[in-house]
């Protein structure tokens, strides 16, 4: 959909980094006017809602730099260049929890911010996961430590903001609302 | 809670613009390696969900240049220097939709893209909006065009993907879990 159309004028790419670009755009809007827009572009991410067989919801707590502070999230990562999502779901999902799994299923993917930034985000859903037997490799970036809750342990935390990641509350109520903890 | 902290070593702003921050931090991980960690610093945000007397929510479609495409959201929009959230939700409401709302209640707030930003969206409901009579004012840089949805055509629109904004979603789920669309 190409409605309330902003045309480009000018593009200028202020910053290429590891994870994001950062470009600014002057464009042209439906009345004519000018404005200008700050666009982060960023690869894409997966997150995955791993379930054990016993049906908890395997979290991560792990330390954010952008907010100074460490919160519970959804495993989840970003894409590396030319890797399939579902790959990248099954090595974030090994990396940062240590588990396997043979049954992974695509649920829904979401802009997590358009207002400035172009980050999808693939969700996915991890059956009867399982601890891989190797010693977990883990991302050398990476320190996060296990929390394994039923979806009704995961709303309460919502409710409560303990949990405030959106992903993650996304991913919590989606499960809920679409029944998917009892189909499996 | 500074679980796995990532101390700063070295800041450097790469861009100060109208609504984004771009920062480059240097940090020493727990294991004492270090790494580079680009961030992106936003003041915040409002989201609003809008219930007509009828019980519908009101959505907003607009142009997202992040995306070059136009999506629909609830109405959004960031929060100015030094306003506090509730102004900005009766703001953006007003300026996007033409609705005024008397009865605003703050619901949750979130991180969108704890990955990469800092940005918190604190959400709102408004209940029994009404026309302003005054002629709209909207924001010069804003075109948008105003849907109104059932709670149940919402989520039927996310699963069937054609919502796919994050905060959208996580707030229609969160109406639809916490019952507070029959509690009005």
């Amino acid at each position: 959909m190409k409605k309330f159309e902003e045309k480009t004028i000018t593009t200028e790419t202020i910053y290429q980094g590891k994870i994001i670009d950062l470009q600014v755009d002057e464009v042209e809007l439906p009345n004519g006017k000018t404005s200008k827009r700050e666009l982060i572009k960023h690869p894409g991410a997966v997150a995955v809602i791993a379930l054990t067989p016993e049906r908890k919801i395997v979290m991560v707590e792990q330390y954010r730099k952008a907010l100074e502070k460490s919160i519970i999230e959804i495993p989840a990562g970003k894409l590396e260049p030319g890797e399939e999502p579902d790959k990248t779901a099954l090595r974030e999902l090994e990396e940062e929890t240590g588990y396997g799994c043979e049954n992974l299923e695509h649920l829904i993917s979401f802009y997590t911010s358009p207002g400035f930034a172009d980050e999808l985000v693939h969700l996915y859903i991890a059956h009867d996961i399982h601890p891989i037997l190797e010693s977990k490799e883990t991302d050398e970036d990476e320190f996060v430590e296990l929390i394994e809750v039923t979806v009704e342990e995961a709303l309460q935390l919502i409710k409560e903001q303990r949990i405030y990641d959106a992903k993650t509350a996304y991913a919590v109520q989606y499960l809920q609302l679409q029944g998917l903890v009892g189909k499996e």
